[in-house]
C-alpha cells in the first residue's frame, strides 16, 4: 500500500471559498472521484471545474437511488450499502498504488456522503480529511446577519423527521438551521409556524453563488431546491 | 465613503485552511485590525503571520476585559459596549477612504466577536463577510469520526449556561459540540455523565495546529485550554 485517499471538504459552493489546502490538492490530484445523481454533473465537481490537472482521471460515483425510494425501504439500505461497499473496494484497489482524491461539498465529516466510503475504509487505507466551510455557514453569511451571539443554543436539525419533532426541537433552541428540505418544506413551515419561529426563519438557496437567493420563508414557495437551508438566527447576549 | 470593511474568517488555525479567498484579501490589505487579549499576540493574527504584505498597518483591538469580570456583571456590558463603540467608529473613520480587513478565527457570524462591530457598522459602512471553517469542524474532523449521520440532530451548547441546562439539551440530541470550555470543565463533565454521555465524548484542543490534542474526555484533567471543544459523535442511520 503506497497511496492514500484524501477527501477533500470544497465548502459551500463558491470555488474561492475552497481552502488553500483542497485547492492545492486537487490541483495535484490524478484521480479524482466524486459523487453524483446519475444524469447530472454532480455539485462537487462542478466546483473545482477548470481546477484538475491534464490527465486527471475521473471516477464519478453515481448514486444508485436518492429520493425513488423512501430511505425506511430496505431496499434503500441494500442498494447504497452494495454502492458503498462497491466504491469503497475500487477505491482501496486504487490506493494500493496510488493516491485518490475524493471531492465532497461542505464539510466532509458533517452529514456528507464520504462517510459512507469512509467507515468502509478506516483501516484498510491511509486516510486524510481535509474539513470545508459548511454549506450553512455560506447560508447565514448570506442572510446578512449573524446566526448566534454571547450563549445561543444552536440546533441543525433535518427536514426529513417529523413534524412534531421539528416543531418541539424549532421552539426550544435559540438560533437554527435546518438542512434536507426538498419535498419536506410545507412540513417544516407548518412546523416552524407551530413553534412560533416562521416569521422569523430565512431560507437560502445556491448560497455563494451566482444564482444565490434569500428570501423570508414565510414569502417562498413550496418547492425549493434540495440544498437549499433555512436558518432562524438567535438574539443571545450582545454588550 | 469610497472603502469598505472586510471581515474575513481564518478557519480553525492551520493556515492552509484559510479559504483561497480570505488568503488573496489578507495578503493585499493595508489595514489589518483584530481582537486580542491585553499581553498577547491574538490567534487571529497568529494564523496570518508572515502573510501581512510590507507596509501593512496593524490595529490591534484589545479587549478591555475578557474573563475578570463575570459577564453578568453589567460593568462588564459597559466596558465591551463601549469598547466595541470605539473601534466601531475608529475603523468606520478609516473605511471613508480606504478599506479596511479584520481578521477573524473561525467563521465570523458563528460566535464571533465582529458581529459586536457588524451590528454597529451596518448601514454605515459598506461591509463584506468572508465565511471560514469553524474551529467545531476542525475538531470533529481531528477525532477521525464523522460528527453527524442521516437525521442526526447536532446542538451546539456554550458550557457558560447552567449545568442543568447543559445536562438536558446533551440528554436531548444526537450529536453535540460544546465550546467557551475555559472554567467550565469540570461541570460540563457532571452535565455529561447526568445525561449519559460523558463516555462518549472527545475534547479536542488546538485542532489542525502543531499542538493538536485529542483525548477522551473522561481521561482529561480538569484544566484545557479556552479555545478546547468538546465533542460527542452521532450514531444515526447509515447504509
Amino acid at each position: 500500500m503506497t497511496g492514500q485517499i484524501i477527501c477533500v471538504g470544497l465548502g459551500p459552493g463558491d470555488p474561492e471559498l475552497m481552502s488553500r489546502r483542497a485547492y492545492r490538492l486537487v490541483g495535484e490530484a490524478r484521480h479524482v472521484a466524486f459523487f453524483r445523481k446519475k444524469g447530472r454533473p454532480g455539485q462537487a465537481r462542478q466546483i473545482v471545474e477548470g481546477m484538475l490537472s491534464e490527465g486527471a482521471v475521473e471516477y464519478p460515483m453515481e448514486y444508485p437511488v436518492t429520493i425513488e425510494i423512501p430511505f425506511t425501504d430496505p431496499e434503500y439500505n441494500r442498494l447504497l450499502g452494495a454502492f458503498y461497499d462497491d466504491w469503497a473496494t475500487r477505491l482501496a484497489d486504487l490506493a494500493r498504488t496510488q493516491d485518490v482524491t475524493v471531492l465532497c461539498e461542505g464539510d466532509p465529516f458533517f452529514y456528507g456522503s464520504f462517510m459512507h466510503l469512509y467507515t468502509r475504509l478506516k483501516g484498510r487505507v491511509p486516510l486524510q480529511i481535509v474539513p470545508g466551510i459548511t454549506g450553512m455557514s455560506g447560508c447565514w453569511t448570506a442572510t446578512g446577519q449573524p446566526i448566534t451571539w454571547g450563549d445561543d443554543v444552536l440546533t441543525v436539525l433535518m427536514a426529513t423527521l417529523p413534524e412534531a419533532e421539528l416543531a418541539a426541537r424549532a421552539a426550544a433552541t435559540d438560533a437554527l438551521a435546518v438542512m434536507k428540505i426538498g419535498r419536506n418544506l410545507a412540513k417544516l413551515k407548518r412546523a416552524l409556524a407551530t413553534a412560533g419561529r416562521l416569521e422569523d426563519a430565512w431560507i437560502v438557496s445556491h448560497a455563494t453563488m451566482s444564482e444565490q437567493s434569500v428570501t423570508r420563508l414565510v414569502d417562498a414557495g413550496d418547492c425549493m431546491p434540495y440544498f437549499s437551508i433555512v436558518v432562524v438566527h438567535g438574539q443571545g447576549r450582545r454588550p
